[in-house]
């Protein structure tokens, strides 16, 4: 029904978009995604002169791979205007165009070596399976929002308490309230907790209900929110499966049935 | 049906309860509560003594802020009466009047700012869905009833056995039996637990099987804990569920499509 | 029915049975095991010989109250030949009972010490909550029986090997198979597993695999026990949802109804 | 049906199945395969010379026994052909064969008793309970898949910037990225993870966010596993009941009743 003329730029798209959604081709991307990763890999070694060189003229590949391949997707996207409403695809460019600035500047080295690391994540991006993980992981999250904010909360009041009362005992663990929430959530991995807590209860002998109170705390609010993740998973499995019922029945209901008794009654008293 | 008179008092409770159920009223006490919250977190800092006094104000402000809020509370209740047999408007109204009590006094001002620190609490007392988790969580504590009562015993007979066996070995670890049980506490938290086990074993060789048991008996007791809840939360998924079905039916029961086609028989043998 | 004669033996068992179920008794007793238990913390602290003798008095009590405790038990008990049949009445005679041996010996005393701590064990043979909670936790133990024995393999395995490969690295650690076995227990809850890693890595570097792929094994095998447990845990509860729905229904089923209409058509015909 | 003449050789087959179908036999093998690991566990000790003797005959002895039942096994086996594509049966004939090199050869001393130590796994293969137990375990392993891969690129990308900013602090940790993968491992199970990082935070102030970042992401991933995992098995569970109910229903369903009621209808109104 779409008109059958041409041009020769929708062509193009329209060869694009073939070539993009080829299996071949997604492969061939993963795989200089995956060796990508190695040359990252390789490079956190010791290595002889030649070999650097020889891993200078592999990024530059890649890089020209990755952008070719971004060029494709996007002449070969059929609106282009909804190509960078995808995070995805806005990541993946940044990334290519980062990766473009030349790295000898030794202020811009580090960055453009972060650039090559995160290249790895286009991993996610391009396996469609890890993309839904993703974003199953994601949607789990507001869900946790008010356990968040309670645990934070509880956090904020201890470190607080913490960095009043025991500042002067250790400033580098309870200095200001920034190390004293990074001393606590040291705490709560229970990390060398007794070692912070003998060294409070050596000036305040009842300090360690301090650290027992924040552990419960903690554990409670932790346990509360696995609780409520798994609650909710059950639920959804539970609707999903009425919803599968409801489908499977355009069945009658009982109410249905009850019906067409009533009309038979009336027909046969009517007889 | 009430009495259309309204005496003035009673036009200001009106208008009070209006300004306290205004959501722009409640951001703004919200957004007072953060902000008192952050300059609890900047105090912990080294700051300059100009900064000190504006502290110093601020802490003024915020605390008027709160007691207008409370006397808001206060005059829009309806019901005077009820007002303190909610716990948290007693908890905010001790926040406020505790800290209107002049802090130079160096022994009352760590009283004072540890009421400071816990006006962060009324972030709870004011946002209902926090408020709502923690009454859910204090609801889940007395069916955890028995098995913390269990968990109490093995600790003390553990503590106590500990603590005869062991004061002679390291008196700092189990001294007596209130340090026993914070040294058994530590060994479920698996922290430097070997440490504590090694140098009893250099005394009593068979020492391990005092720790391995107790870290089996308390794993073993926690595991039920959460099992426990596991299974709770579920039935009540169930009975949820069940009372929705109910709800939705006055949908006819197999029993109500018996009794009509029987009644239908009747009918038909009667003609 | 039953004789109206009653032997004045049996009158003094029916008035024992009846002081035996007396819920004041029950709480006097509890009470007095309470009470026991906290003697049993007092004297884990330094006392003055005044509080030692006071102590020592009260222990008499106590063991006296005990004894009586379980002679009002055992002649209320209707048939003396199961009262030994239930393991708490054989555990508390066996408590009092050595409780009655006189501890000035220092052989005996450590023993004498012990039972006394035991004795707070009392508490979950007169709480029948307590009681029941233990049972339900010793029933869920077989089922976990060869998750169990499969970790043990595990164990057992990976000790040999540790103790074959390691013993002249550490004597301490890896000296033999029974101290292999503590080690890897001690791996397997993260207690400073690193140090244990890097002292043998030092002299095989690939002895990471070996801690790394031990960790992973004890997880899994670890995480398959507690979903079998979780499992088991649902299939109860839809059981039990399934008996209460066989149980509410002697409600007519879908094939009673086809019978129903089926006979319903014949008169109809007939007619 | 089949024919009736039976070759000696068929005999054997026949009463070889039997010898190895036997439950005697069985417990017997067992028996074996418990008293190897218990000489496997005493020759981790200390031994007298005779003793040492009196282990070496033994051990011989049991790879005779292990050889004759893997005869037993093959012979009694009806299809020669898929003896060995049960991967059990490799197994345990690899173990027999490699225990059949002698060990004298100081080299090969170690694969000698590595594969010593291997035999206990023969426990496995021969428990049909373990055996299904273990692969009940491998089964689940593929559902996993995703959320591990996810876990790898997180922990890579981690690893490669952890290499690449903290090599030239402690090479010993972060050295290349073999070690970094490692150190992380050991982050993640909150090993003396703050030494770790107090370490790094010396140079790079906000290295915090590094640890704390990949533990939350690392905390994230594994959660989802476990969730994953859960719905899993609630959602087999369902299956099984669901099956479980359209197996016994032969029973009408609403639909069925209401076309009999329509008949029934259609019936009178032609009366």
């Amino acid at each position: 029904m779409t008109a059958p003329k041409i041009s020769s730029s929708s062509a193009l798209q329209a060869a694009f978009f073939r070539l993009r959604s080829n299996k071949l081709f997604e492969l061939f991307v993963i795989g200089v995604i995956v060796f990508s990763a190695i040359t990252i890999g390789i490079r956190t070694y010791e290595l002889p002169p030649l070999l650097v060189s020889v891993m200078a003229v592999l990024d530059w590949v890649i890089t020209i791979v990755f952008l070719v391949e971004i060029i494709v997707r996007f002449i070969g996207e059929p609106h282009k205007k909804q190509f960078f409403r995808a995070g995805w695809n806005v990541f993946d460019t940044l990334i290519v165009v980062v990766s473009l600035i030349p790295v000898e500047d030794s202020e811009l080295a580090l960055l453009g070596r972060l650039v090559r690391i995160f290249r790895v994540l286009r991993m996610i991006s391009i396996i469609p399976e890890l993309r839904m993980l993703l974003n199953s992981l994601i949607k789990a999250l507001p869900q946790l929002g008010y356990v968040v904010l309670m645990m934070f909360i509880i956090f904020y009041i201890y470190a607080a308490a913490g960095s009043t009362f025991f500042a002067a005992i250790n400033p580098d663990l309870w200095g200001d309230i920034a190390v004293s929430l990074l001393t606590l959530f040291r705490v709560m991995t229970f990390e060398d907790w007794t070692d912070v807590m003998y060294e409070t209860m050596a000036v305040y002998q009842m300090s360690w209900a301090f650290y027992i109170s924040f552990i419960f705390f903690t554990a409670f609010a932790f346990l509360n929110m696995i609780i409520g993740i798994v609650v909710n998973v059950i639920e959804e499995e539970h609707q999903r499966e009425r919803d599968a019922k409801a489908e499977a029945s355009g069945d009658p209901t009982l109410r249905d049935l009850q019906n067409q008794i009533a009309e038979l009654k009336q027909l046969i008293e009517r007889n």
